[in-house]
């Protein structure tokens, strides 16, 4: 039985169809859904597509090179792989699959405790390219220090810890489509590590959380204690929390409202980026993701004070449509794309993507034009 | 002939949809339809669709509560049955089944002057659990004080006066769907008990009114006259109403448009609510119903200002889908939702649900965060 | 050959769809459509849609008086029959059905000079309700100067000029549907009565215009010449314009888009109207036309400063359906719709409805509340 | 073989209908595709159906003057032929046609570097009307001076150099359609014309653009230097990139975003009028493309600012539909709408319409009225 050929896509709109047929209704949910009346998986779009760009013409533009620095390490362009659960259930390449196309394109990677397939495997397909592991915090404190500690040994060269997951959000259209993550999924760390609860259960007359939910901002001064890896704080949406990150040694913070999937009614990751960054100040980079479809969207992101942007489901379709191909051939289709959007702004460099990028955000010349 | 089993349902879309399959076309009508062109129908759902939430994150809850009191009395959690009238219509089960579903559940529940089951009846399901009596002031003094009477000694702990229909709304959908409330439907408080009258009939020139239509705030001190039960004016949208309950000695008064049942272009309860809270000052508690269908929502509205909420149609679609089972099953989806709410913004109790919970309403550490 | 029975309709969506099922593809696009891509009239519907009531409880309304006096002379309610051509192409009864069921509902009817019933017949019909003459300013002068005489011996007190039509709009559904005015319509004021003429034709490098679409505000200053009628002037969106009214001693304007058959793109009635009761101060009474369709409309066209609001493409709808018996019992609906909304928001008499029954007017204790 | 006779249209909704029908999938992508998600397409529309606008009546409109000067020549009209490429995609008669009916209207025709005939034969199709040439800077210099001397030769009287096109925009519905520019597209001003190029292709750590991609605003000296011509400069949406056109001796700019199918995200040409008004003062002709379909359009633009508009689509669904004739067509329903407008906003002439046309841009006697 051989599988079936990847299939062939020009654009993002064929791509996500693609991955539509190709997938179980189940997976598809799974893949797609997001916590209850899934406003916060559109008001993530929606913030991107109520951006406006200021096009800059004639700028000479003769050459562009879109690498950048994230935390010191280069890449081959300021997106990366956001970290997702369980991606052998979309294909059998699954993150192995994943971290030959983001190697081979020099990007980063970013992978999650709930791999289906082993972080050593993953760090092996990585080659020479930057990864970094994402921590689910767990319940048994000895399965998390192993974890911390092969995640070292294995050259990832960050923790990013998944901060707005302390019990699942309600996923109703995942409920609704059938997909549960039992015991049929393979967890390739190890079947010690464990995924976030699901929501509280009654307890008499409260409700008892399981101890890794219950974590305070003491859990980055433990880690700092365990790793020596730097530490990426990801689910922050607000300045209050910004400035605990910072207070604690982060060393870096991801915008992020986990797709949606968490609390149905926060807001969009975009809309809350300006708040963040103007929290941590300097010294801390900010990432963003939720919602990053096209080029022109890394750019806005940017403009914005994001250092670099999470790409999410788009390669879960692309996996899901070709596996390590497919993805390859999204990640061209992205950097194509924010090549173009890049010379249609008059930008060489990353470094020249700066805040007059928006409406309303000033000019070179003159602060806040007529009508902005 | 045995009734259908009833339906299992995991998530609200799911429920809606079996209540749908379920009910016939007319009393589908009359359970979803609202006046006039439904504007404000869509307000109620709109405004908490629109509102957005702040969430926070490690903040350490380690065990969660959901309890609260609401005019003194301890609830399992703060949102309540909203009176509505003729669940026998829904299901055989009616408003016992309802009844013996909120005690089970600890909650508190508010029954109608046109149930379908004798309030002495619904007493006696709701156990030790807190019980309101919701009254349409009658035409006739003698039948209204015999209500009174027979809700104190059944056991009632308050009387919610609903003051927004001194005659029934313009409801084209239920018209439309013919669903009338007429000698079949039981009143099981009594045949002389009556329903708010129709549209005012032309006499003459003019157009007079059934005498309970033309009650003014004397009725309050009426009330406080026949009975000691804490009043709850239910029904109040302005500043101005909300003082006069005040002025009476209303214990309480319950934002409300009647799930947009009565007059068409009101605003959303949750956009009223603000206006009433500010109006009625800290001793008078502020309740809402019209458009809570999440955990979420209740957070919204009690970050707001509110008190609690009246869940409305969701109960009858709960109801109709399975009864008093049914019903008990939507309350444990509810407080789920609540709980897993409150985890993901950091509240362990209710009383930490407060205005920096909304977006807009200011921070712990600073006024007015950046962008908000 | 029998005419089919009138269908009966319960609500305005009821009516609306009869409607549409009796009239040929043709005439409903004459009685929908409007000018352009519709936009304004879209705007004048969901200019009502967007307004807001502030609903008041407890008012001790005993008694409901809808009549007010529009010009000075008596009338059961503060609504009109707008003036509209044509009728006898939406019912063998025509402007004579439309004119016996509003004087059967004590109303004010306003017949246009391209009625397909004669002006006299209307008025026998409309008895001792009060009736007006639309004119359409005529190429002849002679021809109008007769108009006018006619309508004075006939018994109808004002002469509504209507100034929005020096040329018909680009009605595209109208065109689309086959809809065309021409000699097969009759027109009931006589051969020699004009309808507007259709988009200037080029001659040479210019366009010329027939001589009554040249028209200025003179003419104002002629029609008092020729007619001891008070002179109303229909189609006025501007202060600039309703200045020239005032100026002109016109004793009415009817803030007016032509039910958005002229010019698409000007602005919704509603949205037009402070700007012109602003602009003409308390001298000059000011009526709404353009989106109201329900009771509640009408309490919000007075609360903003309309005397009167006239009810255009409803009445067509109802004449459709049932000739006269339908306009009268569409009559007996918005009366019953109005004194619902009146009862709901705490009004006995038209006179009470004032600028605090919209959200945002300010209220009866203290100006703009909370939110407002 | 006979050709489709063309159909016949009465409206514009008819025309894209017709259009639709008529084209192959494919040429239909690529007439109606923009880039991206295309909302930038929509953006274009939905500024222009935001746009309100202020009637006034009774202003003694006798006769009408469409006529104005562009670039000093007389026009029938203040509209013209946006450069488009390849017309014989759409139809036989290509830009001929285009010319042809423009010729025959009196009206300014743009015709792009890209046209499917040569300008030598669209010049005498043009007959003693109007034209101006359209650049695409070409990688080749020599390639380009022979452009601009054969322009200049055939009578076109000014160069409408496009800016915003150094690399095509990503057209994802022209990609998925399969519209290719390719080797079957006939390039009527000859073989070594090239198009511009596609997105950057990497080339190392880096992208390379084609020399003509890689253009400053030296370019604007050196067409000075080559060509006589006044130059007009197409695709500015910012008032930074409007004052160097200034600077560098630019005769006018066309607002514009290319249809909307360069950058998804930039403003609604609509949008950015204003701020490109303000930058260029007095001195320099500013016109606008983009979304005009409606005679009323044109007044909209040319309230805001604009000395006249171009219309792109519209006039290919007209060629595709009927040739010369259905431009023709078209052309005479435009003109028709706009001194519909004019007669219905009380202006004689092009020169009359002035800001107070749109509401919130003042008002003849007033400054800012009520409400605006």
């Amino acid at each position: 039985m051989t599988p079936e050929p990847p299939e062939e896509f020009r654009t993002l709109q064929e791509l996500e169809g693609a991955a539509a047929r190709r997938l179980s209704e189940e997976v598809w949910a799974y893949v797609q859904g997001g916590a209850g009346e899934e406003r916060t998986v559109r008001a993530n779009l929606e913030a991107f597509a109520r951006a406006t760009v200021r096009p800059r013409v004639l700028r000479g533009v003769a050459e562009l090179d879109l690498r950048c620095r994230i935390l010191g390490r280069p890449v081959a362009a300021p997106f990366f792989v956001a970290p997702m659960a369980y991606q052998g259930k979309v294909h059998p390449d699954g993150e192995v699959g994943v971290a030959r196309a983001a190697a081979a394109a020099g990007l980063l990677g970013v992978y999650s405790t709930l791999s289906t397939r082993s972080m050593e495997e993953i760090a092996e397909a990585s080659g020479a390219a930057p990864r970094w592991f994402q921590l689910y915090h767990q319940p048994d404190v000895e399965v998390e220090r192993r974890l911390l500690e092969r995640a070292e040994r294995a050259g990832y060269t960050a923790l990013v810890l998944t901060v707005d997951t302390p019990v699942l959000g309600v996923r109703d259209r995942q409920a609704r489509g059938g997909f549960a993550i039992d015991a049929s999924v393979p967890v390739g760390n190890g079947p010690d590590v464990l995924p976030p609860s699901r929501a509280p259960t009654p307890e008499g007359e409260t409700y008892a959380l399981r101890s890794d939910a219950a974590a305070t901002w003491e859990l980055l001064d433990e880690l700092h204690r365990v790793s020596r890896l730097p530490l990426v704080v990801k689910g922050i949406l607000t300045a209050d929390d910004a400035h605990r990150c910072v207070d604690h040694g982060a060393s870096a913070v991801v915008v992020s409202n986990h797709g949606g999937r968490q609390l149905d009614g926060v807001p969009a990751a975009l809309d809350a980026l300006a708040e963040v960054v103007a929290a941590v100040g300097p010294g801390v980079e900010v990432y963003l993701d939720g919602g990053v479809r096209r080029g022109v969207d890394i750019l806005v992101a940017l403009a914005r004070g994001a250092k670099a942007v999470g790409i999410g489901r788009p390669v879960l379709w692309a996996l899901a449509v070709g596996g390590a191909s497919g993805v390859g051939r999204y990640f061209s289709l992205l950097k194509a794309e924010l090549a173009t959007a890049m010379v249609l702004t008059g930008r060489r460099t990353i470094a020249e993507v700066d805040r007059t990028l928006t409406v309303g955000w000033g000019s070179e010349e003159r602060r806040r034009p007529g009508g902005a």
